[in-house]
């Protein structure tokens, strides 16, 4: 649209035009608005002039626009002028168009206020119906309807909605004294209650409602209508919308707009009725008509569940004209909308009207085959069908799940750190995770919290809870790397590793008892459930296949092992972006040679150290490579600081002095004397490789002579060789050079030569700086923007969780840049890296590696920058394809508008 | 010049046009050289030109030029093409010139053959004197000089600096051989030996020499010379020259250039001599012409110290003719050179040579004085005098120093951390320095290393003394801030805390012993030494007042209290440009107050805590602005983590748990609750600010009513309130926002106003990034380059020290970023936010405030950049000064040339 930031200038310059205009009127098949004007009519507002405009019944009204909300907000509250007048004026219209009057006794128009913003916020702001009654006007409706039970229930419920919504008078008084009546008269249910008890409701509601506000129930419509605007306006900013906007992230709106629209009523007998449906199902997204419904009811009564709803097969039996009336709408609107529609009816004595429509919320496996069988239906074409489908929810897909028709007891609830359902053992440490598993036996690892030492245990449970850490947390960033279901920081458990049990609530779980967890919910069950995997074929297999054809920006995945690239070829993955070697230096007896190598006095000694760990590395980077073979890996040399390997606690210390024949205080010498104050910034990355070359020298020759080794088994294997943490030129030249010289040795002894790559991560804010100069000599650049993040905002992942809640909250940040990029500041250094970058060399080929590789926007923005590839985490390889021919598809519509526009 | 990168390129790209010219001929008043050439002529062959040039007796030589050694190393260390004709022809000329033929037994022409660069480099290149010398040449010298003695001692001198420096041999062969001679003719002094005892030991030597180089001694002077031009090449290149150039951080030279000249000899007998002299005193910069000579002697007998050099007055007396001339060469060379100069002269049998001239090294006080007078004497304008003294030199003259005459007895050695001298009586805490100097006993505080807790203890010593941590520890850091003297890292001192002592070598030291620390040289002297204050009127005090009328850029300090404040402004800062507060927390019962606040549990809890703090902060505020009367104050809200407000060893928690009356486990849950894995990353700064706004709340009142009270004094109070660790524009606005309303509060309170700013640091790369938003609403911006520069290269000062060394020496960084400004990175950031803050607030005032507004070339880079001012800590307030006029005047110099070139 463009015109928002127009119209919120204008709205917040105060200074308005004397055209402006506030009301627009909808009715008899004319609307002065439309669909597109969501932003200033609201969802509801807009949909209700395009009804009108394609001649669905739609009760006439108009719709009162956004802007008049802000202007009402700057205004101190105050309407802007010209808006009084305006109403005025539609109010007549909507009299002529009714043919009732308002306020009349003898033939009243009666009208709904519902507010409706740009974005749906279902629930969160308010509506008054049946405005317009009087003590002197609910005479006339009398009349009119011949009802007198009708006419004093829609009385009632006005005074009770406007009572509440517009005046503040609690739900409880107005409840109170219809209870009491209703033990009174001996009524079980509301519809016992007559007429004349109902009357007597409504003297006590004006009683109860001039005691609480200190004032008389309005006896003047206008005053009425005046009124309501104003709360729906106010109740924009009303706590529970603001929590909902802050929640939804939905942001940069305007205000509300307020609806006026003439009352139809579905509570005047068994021919009249009220419903919501689907134009297909929400849930399967089976293009089946699906809703419910309910005879002689108000909408509101379908919502309160006092009755029980009927479905629509009941509909086509007892008003087989409106059903198929309604059949004909539905088709309608959705050739109209071209996507499912959530639509509101009701039947008025036999006459059906609209009263909304928008598009359905679903589930993702709904939206997947909606898109795909609208493309069938030719509604849609593949573009648009891709455009339908919203990348984050993909990961509902592609994790295995609870069986539904399994009962759960839910014990805890944490955080849903990494999506999935796992059922396995309890463990309370990693060598006993890694024991069981060897046995076949499922195990859940649950710890206070992890550390590094832990992988090998998380690698071997089905499933990880912690008892402390966030949403970033050690746990959580290794659990989603590893596609492994986790519930973090769940805060009530009692964890008691001596006993080997934890107490939550009333439940002691002790080791090997099983329990199950749902890491998308964060929930966790006792005892085993069953989970049903995911199935990536059918609709998912078809529209990523669309995906793919579309898209320009390539998706690798981060993985460690054989076993996570395996799994990232069958997530579609064109590569592997990031394999971190630490992770392999814990495992089994690595870590004994590692540690020999750190406790090593000199080079000797460190080099007798990673001899023995040369076969091991080697044997690492042949099962990758054997895995993704024709598929390129970057393999990121080691970047943790040194003391990661090294215990901590005095009985690891203990132990590992027993293992390694060296005394406890020589541990403890080194722990001390490696410490660091800020290990973020510290002696890690590429810094280890210039103080220590010999460990690099390893790590390189493993790499190369792995790939001579699988080239020979007939595969086709492109390593790229990344160097972590790169800050200055000459830290990669010297690097490089050594590299080289290695690999020459290591084709001269193996008698064969592979083609490899030597780049860079580009993670340190100086290294964005000087781009050009790396480009030099660097062969691809790789966005590491975790940690990028992290120097750029100057603070670490481990510690913002003391303040990044209020950040949010405080709106400082819209998102939490480790999650979605921050396109702002971030951004900018990957702007001025790429361009700097391929200023110097053209082809250089850039990716991204952090984890908002696979977070969809950051993924759109890694296409606009003209990156060649993304890489995230496996399970995160499908979102990723999605987004990026999102991003190309918008790319495509946005150039083809510019041509549209010259 | 910027030739040199030119010269540069042409020598590696190894294609040498035709024309190409390598040799430089001087002799009989033309040169084809002068001074401005040393780039190409190293700085002996330039000025050895220039003297030839202005007619001063220099004997005929040639130069090689650093860009044949250059393209030596280029060729494989083998001569360009070229270069041996040219010498050839060269060698021809100056045979002509001398009359002398090179090799002619009846009048053979002997030459020295000298190293010398661009850049002096005292001593670590080779020399080859008494070149062209063969057994058949000697018998010619003998009947030439009438003087068998000298021919033979200059043949041996020959071979054995050619043996040594040529080719190798070792000195002790040589040693030894004239040794053995001695004692076997009973000669007690080299000067002992006769002709034929000399004629033996030549012989010897030859022996000798073929024995270790497995060849004869040359016989053909034109293969000396080639090999003797090779050896000085090579020298370029040994250890100890690579070596001197990193210490001396010379980089960028093409390489030496070699210089052939014509032997003079000063040990023909009483009517020759010779002698080094500097035009002025180098110690004092007194006008008095000053050196050393010898009689009889070689340059080689006054370096080696055999005998003693008679001093120049001597001179007067014996050669009154030669002093005469000497006199007039002096006035000559300082007249031309426009400076004091070092030169080397050698007088044969009555007729005087100058061999070298160079601008001569001096220390601080002679460098002010020399300037100062050079300009009295018209030689010098103010411009050029400010541009003679070496900005960082004026430490020297700023901190006390130990008196000259006192004896000392060095007990230790460490870091000289902090210049300047101190004495006093030992202490090994905080606490009891405290007391200790409140009774008015100077006391050293010896801790193992400081921490934040310790600085109200450091604040009252005299000098600070650590056994662990570097040039950027805690103590070495606070104490530079404080300009308090610093000896860090004293590795072999034990400390004992529970006895109060210290051992050192054979030296038990206990609490209350004297002890003296020299802060410039790093040393611990046992006992008390008188210290010497420094003079900063006279010279110095009219050089600065020339610097502060040429400087564009403002100079401010660094300071926390009233007392650093008043020493800021003594040296002449205009204003303070940070004034941390943390410091303040510290002191006395403050800090129970502060732990108070960090305890309490809500909003209130911590009201009540600051509520306490607040009239103490406002006290030091008072005091400040007091001091500062007129000048503008910066003062930094609370920036470090709260965690280092609490104690983190288990006795120190105990007591806080006594004094404030909570348990311990309180105090431990806290403390592991504040705990961060990257302290420097984390809950600190605004970010305190933001999420418990009360601190900063009370600090701005604090601020304020000090500011409304001083006033009302009748002071000018310009405050300037300073958030540290902005990331992003909405921090700013809110805290801002928040203040804003507080000073109303408190201007009505006070029933006064003053005029203050709020502004931010800039220290986090992500507000380079939105500089131009955050300009939008802050009034200042100061960089804070300490944090900047961490961000950037990703590492922190404290975790550096373990691989910064390693960078240094490997050249990945030329200077250590944290000492000197890193302009390729961090300078760019700068660059860019002063660019962005000005291009949307015109007149935004920028400053600098990290450690690097004390080193000089940052200084100039802070002019460059258009700063409005640096800030630093109070000692380096002159070399600011300095240095900021230096910045100006090279500035208008360049302006001029490139006037010039248009």
């Amino acid at each position: 649209m463009g015109s928002l930031a127009t119209m919120k200038k204008k709205a917040k310059s105060g200074k308005q035009s004397k055209k402006q205009k506030f009301v627009y009127f909808f009715g008899k098949g004319h609307a002065e608005g439309n669909a597109g004007m969501k932003d200033l009519l609201g969802g509801k507002g807009a949909n209700l002039a395009e009804m009108t405009r394609i001649g669905i019944p739609v009760p006439p009204g108009f719709t009162i626009s956004t802007q008049a909300c802000a202007l009402f907000y700057e205004n101190g509250e105050k309407w802007p002028s010209g808006l009084e007048e305006e109403i005025k004026t539609h109010l007549a219209k909507l009299e002529d168009a009714m043919g009732y009057r308002f306020g009349d006794r003898n033939n009243p128009l009666l009208v709904s206020v519902r507010s409706g913003a740009a974005v749906s916020m279902p629930g969160m702001m308010d509506t008054v119906l049946n405005l317009g009654l009087t003590a002197e006007v609910v005479q006339g409706l009398i009349v009119k309807t011949e009802n007198e039970r009708f006419a004093w229930d829609a009385y009632r419920r006005f005074i009770q909605m406007f009572g509440n919504v517009v005046m503040g008078v609690k739900h409880e008084t107005f409840e109170h004294i219809i209870e009491k009546k209703k033990k009174q008269v001996h009524a079980a249910q509301d519809t016992d209650l007559q007429a004349n008890d109902i009357k007597d409701i409504v003297r006590q509601f004006k009683v109860a409602y001039q005691e609480e506000t200190g004032e008389e129930f309005p006896q003047d419509p206008h005053l009425q209508l005046n009124k309501a605007i104003n709360a729906v306006f106010k109740s924009w900013n009303n706590p529970r919308a603001i929590k909902y906007r802050d929640l939804n992230e939905i942001r940069g709106l305007l205000g509300t707009a307020v609806n006026v629209q003439a009352m139809v009523f579905g509570n005047m007998g068994e021919t009249s009725g009220t419903g919501v449906c689907f134009t297909r199902n929400p849930s399967t997204g089976e293009n089946k008509f699906y809703g419910e419904y309910l005879v002689n009811a108000q909408g509101e009564d379908v919502v309160a569940g006092i009755r029980t709803p009927e479905p629509l097969d009941k509909l086509k039996i007892q008003m087989p004209e409106i059903y198929k009336q309604l059949c004909k709408i539905r088709e309608k609107l959705e050739r109209h909308y071209r996507d499912m529609q959530d639509i509101e009816f009701t039947v008025q004595e036999g006459k059906l009207f609209l009263l909304q429509t928008r598009n359905g919320k679903r589930t993702a496996q709904a939206a997947v085959r909606i898109a795909v069988d609208l493309v069938k239906e030719k509604l849609l074409n593949q573009e648009e069908a891709i455009l339908r489908v919203e990348a984050k929810q993909l990961d509902q897909l592609l994790h295995p799940t609870f069986d539904p028709k399994e009962k759960k007891e839910e014990i805890a609830k944490g955080l849903p750190a990494s999506p999935g359902a796992a059922t396995g053992c309890v463990v309370f440490n990693a060598d006993d995770a890694e024991a069981q598993a060897k046995k076949g036996e499922p195990v859940i690892l649950v710890r206070i919290e992890t550390s590094p030492e832990d992988i090998g245990g998380m690698f071997a449970a089905q499933g990880i809870l912690t008892a402390r850490g966030g949403m970033t947390s050690h746990a959580a960033v290794v659990a989603r790397g590893m596609g492994k279901c986790c519930v973090a920081g769940c805060g009530d458990l009692r964890i008691d590793y001596e006993a080997k049990e934890f107490r939550v609530g009333n439940n002691t779980i002790k080791e090997g008892d099983f329990i199950s967890l749902d890491g998308s919910l964060g929930k966790v069950y006792k005892g085993k459930l069953k989970t049903i995997e995911p199935e990536l074929s059918g609709d998912f297999a078809r529209l990523m296949s669309w995906a793919d054809k579309m898209r320009r920006l390539q998706v690798r995945a981060n993985a460690d092992t054989p076993n996570d690239a395996t799994v990232a070829r069958k997530f579609g993955a064109q590569g592997i972006g990031l394999c971190r070697t630490e992770h392999m230096f814990f495992e089994g007896d690595r870590i004994i040679a590692v540690r020999e190598m750190i406790l090593a006095q000199d080079v000797e000694g460190r080099a007798k150290a990673l001899e023995k760990l040369l076969p091991m590395q080697r044997g690492d980077f042949e099962g990758i490579f054997e895995a993704m073979d024709g598929l390129p890996v970057t393999i990121r040399l080691l970047d943790p600081p040194l003391h990661e390997f090294l215990p901590h606690d005095e009985p690891s210390q203990k132990e590992m002095a027993e293992v390694m024949k060296v005394s406890l205080e020589e541990i403890k010498h080194k722990v001390e004397e490696l410490h660091e104050f800020n290990p973020m910034l510290g002696h890690r990355g590429c810094r280890l490789g210039i103080t220590f070359p010999e460990i690099y020298d390893m790590q390189v020759r493993a790499i190369l002579e792995a790939a001579c080794r699988i080239k020979k088994h007939g595969a086709r294997v492109l390593p790229e060789i990344m160097i972590p943490l790169i800050g200055a030129y000459k830290e990669f030249t010297i690097l490089k050079d050594r590299m080289e010289k290695i690999a020459e040795k290591v084709f001269e002894e193996q008698g064969s030569r592979v083609d490899y790559l030597i780049g860079t991560m580009m993670e340190i804010p100086r290294a964005i700086l000087v781009a050009d100069r790396i480009a030099e000599v660097a062969q691809f650049f790789s966005f590491g923007t975790n940690d990028l993040t992290q120097m750029t905002f100057g603070f670490s992942r481990d510690d913002a969780g003391k303040f990044l809640g209020d950040y949010l909250q405080q709106g400082i940040f819209e998102k939490d840049p480790f999650q979605s990029l921050d396109e702002e500041g971030v951004g900018q250094f990957i702007r001025w890296g790429t361009e700097k970058g391929r200023s110097v060399r053209r082809d250089l080929k850039i990716g991204i590696c952090g984890e908002h590789g696979g977070d969809p926007s950051s993924v759109k923005f890694c296409h606009r920058v003209g990156m060649n590839y993304v890489s995230c985490s496996p399970y995160r390889v499908p979102i990723a394809r999605l987004a990026a021919a999102q991003a190309a598809a918008l790319e495509k519509r946005k150039k083809f508008d510019r041509k549209g526009e010259t």
